[in-house]
């Protein structure tokens, strides 16, 4: 019998930390099979979230501090400042795009330099990762609230990719609004884009409202725009991976589309995160790093071979949706408004 | 071993005429096989149009066409007006968006009903199926020199689904634009659209230009703006299922987004179809009835199972570009400009 069979997280938890080891769903899996993961090593976390089993980019900043955390935990009396900061060099390697992953490293990294290498360093390191998880767990319910305000007793909600649990640290940023709402008792319906390559709202976001009980519709994602143009849709609410400057957002690819398509149609069209997603060193969306994956994802789909032998293909992770389609930003401090200047 | 494997159509031709039966290709296949079927049983015609063997709005009407004429040729002797009714009857029944499957049984119908039910009949039927099959050809050449007009000498051209040999009866509409401008020594790239849910870009149009030896990239749908706003398109070209009289046009899902994208960035967006796909009966595009397939296309992939169990999904075939977004009409006429007033 496989131990990790016995594994457990509490509900509608992605990730936790248990007895000095990270614990996490391996979301490649779902939603055909739930397989939780237990490990005390970062090269473990950082090949999950480089191949996706960790994604988010709310999920991602927790899982890499956590990541840095058990590095402490089981190299505690030796060399462990070089450890960890090779540790975070690895994490930070993982993935180009996600604000938070950089916000996350950076604080641990903070800790790791300023702090003596002896045991108080592993009290340290360990404390500022659970800070991290705790605090984007307060942020993702502050996020659902901010954004309940603008949900009607009717909703019919457009989203892309998956910002539910399954991307954060708590229940959300975009989703976490839908969850809000459902709690509140208005009756929501959410029309769930599949999400190419990956299919994250087909597998992931699909399975959190089935397992929530909350009324949704799957749809391609080439489909949303004649959805909006046939007035199903009420309100779009998308999540981030980097928020520049001036409100330009790169979100997962589709995001911009489904932008343009809201702007044409008088649609709200609304970016949920946490204000670690903000990055103020970058002045506008021209300058996010954008990631481009394996042409792979593209021309098969997991192991199934669609399209023909030596297809080239363009694979890029994000688009950017520039400041000016977003009608507001919900964060854990509320709903911002353009024009955006975050300093 | 089977007979089948020893059948055979000329390069570039989708559908054939062959001693009184239809041979054509088994497009579910490819690009893993290529299957080619023939039969003198028309439901084996509807089947194939209905589960997307054959597809393609010109092909679709020439397939049609031909159906009743294997009909006429194997039924010759036996009541023959009524069973090449009940064909076209059931033909008609296969799929209810694409214009050239009514254009073409219509045509197939006022044969039947005009002359009397003996030989002349059989004659009479199947010359005009073979009519329908050659001007095909012809209108696929012509659409293919008017468009390469409009193509410069290193053009990147956007696209989405198949509109090459497999889509026609001929070399394709917005493909055949593509062969004419390779043919022509031009250095044309073709960006091609996977187009979920059944990756018609992906299986058919990648296959098609591979075996043409024309450059192209694969992406998928929802990157196609991302692309547009970095400047990488020069000009988008799709084909088309139905035509109003305004010139509004229903093409497949996925459509709309990408002439939503190429006005934003002024980016040139040419529908390509041949003057059969225009239903002068048909006011705009709010009266075009737009195919609902099975949730199944979407919850899944080939035969994967991809969304949790139950999953609802909504599946449309198409969406339609309003007549003011689409820069000219490639037929084979001539490219007709707006506004479009079909008569």
């Amino acid at each position: 019998m496989n131990l990790e069979e016995d594994l457990t997280l509490p509900p509608r938890q992605a990730i936790d930390w248990v007895d000095g080891k990270v614990r996490f769903i391996d979301q490649r899996l779902l939603p055909a099979k739930l397989k939780i993961v237990e490990t005390d090593d970062w090269h473990v976390i950082a090949r999950a979230i480089k191949g996706l089993s960790l994604r988010g980019a709310p999920l991602i900043g927790v899982a890499a501090a956590l990541g840095v955390a058990v590095t402490a935990v089981k190299y505690r009396n030796s060399r462990l400042q070089k450890k960890l900061l090779s540790a975070i060099d690895g994490l930070y390697a993982t993935r180009p795009t996600a604000a938070n992953l950089f916000w996350a490293l950076d604080r641990m990294k903070e800790i790791v330099v300023q702090t003596p290498d002896d045991e108080d360093l592993v009290e340290a390191v360990v404390k500022e990762a659970l800070d991290i998880l705790e605090d984007d767990r307060r942020r993702c319910l502050a996020i659902g609230e901010a954004g309940n305000a603008l949900i009607s007793e009717t909703a019919r909600i457009l989203t892309i990719c998956n910002t539910g649990f399954l991307a954060t640290g708590g229940e959300g940023t975009a989703l976490s609004v839908v969850y809000r709402a459902h709690e509140a008792g208005k009756g929501v319906h959410v029309w769930i884009c599949e999400t190419r390559p990956l299919l994250q709202g087909a597998r992931l976001t699909a399975w959190e409202l089935k397992n929530a009980g909350i009324s949704f519709t799957l749809l391609v994602d080439s489909a949303a725009a004649g959805l909006i143009a046939a007035g199903k849709v009420d309100i779009c609410i998308i999540g981030a991976d980097r928020i520049a400057k001036n409100g330009d957002t790169a979100n997962k690819i589709g995001s911009y589309p489904l932008a343009l398509a809201c702007r044409m149609h008088n649609i709200p069209f609304y970016v949920a995160a946490p204000e670690s997603t903000i990055d103020r060193e970058c002045p506008d969306g021209s300058k996010i790093i954008i990631e481009e994956r394996s042409p792979d994802e593209v021309t098969g789909f997991g192991s199934k071979k669609v399209a023909p032998d030596d297809t080239p293909a363009w694979n890029p992770a994000f688009d950017v949706v520039p400041a000016d389609y977003i009608t507001g930003i919900i964060t854990e401090n509320g709903v911002l408004e353009a024009p955006y200047m975050f300093e």
